[in-house]
């Protein structure tokens, strides 16, 4: 069994930014030389999300809005959370929506994708430096 | 190592379905010959899940309204996604609630499973032909 | 390829309980040798979640209050899936927030973690024995 693990490292502008992370990825998987096996990639954070979905614009700010719906930043003294001094408990609850991680199948050397399967990143606490850790096993 | 990678494909009547497909899911780790190990099974397509959960027709119901709730389809142009000529944009909401795809573990070649785990296709924007992918690794 | 398969069995005493299962699934990690590989850590039951976040008791308590307004547990008759006599429909909708299943990075025998990552089981329908499978493979 052959097996790889890197980590990849963020630190985004805003609070919220969404990173299409296919490509880093992608190399990773050829680094590792593995034909068939699974790679896992999960944010070590926890208040940012990996997630697999359409690389478009107009979506990921939907997706935006969506959550601030379900879980609002405003007004922060709502979450108990926050009284331990963070004003991030917003952020734990859309990680949860959008999830911790994905695993992908590798086929022949490859991320065995559908057609419009891309891997984001998705910070939701940003501002600071942050990361994901990619675990490829197979052979 | 061994592995296995298949595509199941579906095409259902209706805009949002919800299919059993545990019986393919146990025919092709049964074809994979592996008796322990993961099955990853996940939707290829961004506007439909794979989850784990009850067989109970009232409560797909409940799924199917609560979702509705959560990411009303219309007003369609309310969304961005859907200036691109889509009108799916609750569809790719709707998937991150149910989730991409399922991991299960392989025990004894079978699938391991609590007394009521039955793996399902959520479709949310059918009408078309759309797939899963059904990748096993293990010995 | 080495692999070990275990449950975890709680009997939570509330409805909606949120036990830390951290030690226990580094415990079998290290009790299955493996040094490079995966664990899945699933729940058995459909109206429970394993998930990963901060083991702090003021976001256990904001998760609670929020998964009851996503998916509240009155009026029970709302849910269709209650007519056949259970009262947990809000519990099989929770559980889908919080998802099923973690799959966890195994590095030189330890679980990859990053600073704040902890494991949880959440029940959603306690006060009655229920279990969790953690199934490791690697090498």
């Amino acid at each position: 069994m052959k097996h790889l693990r890197e980590e990849l490292w963020f630190n985004t502008p805003n609070r919220r930014d969404y990173l299409n992370i296919t490509d880093k990825v992608e190399a990773l998987v050829r680094k590792s030389g593995v034909q068939h096996g699974l790679v896992l990639i999960n944010a070590m954070h926890i208040t940012a999300s990996v997630y697999i979905n359409d690389n478009e614009s107009g979506l990921i700010q939907d997706y935006d809005e969506w959550l601030e719906q379900l879980a609002p930043h405003e007004p922060t003294h709502k979450y108990r959370h926050n009284r331990t001094g963070e004003d991030n408990a917003d952020a734990h609850l859309k990680r949860q929506i959008m999830g911790r991680e994905v695993v992908v199948a590798i086929t022949d050397g490859k991320l065995d994708f559908g057609p419009w399967e891309q891997i984001f990143y998705a910070e939701f606490d940003g501002r600071r430096k942050k990361r994901v850790l990619v675990k490829v096993i197979g052979e």
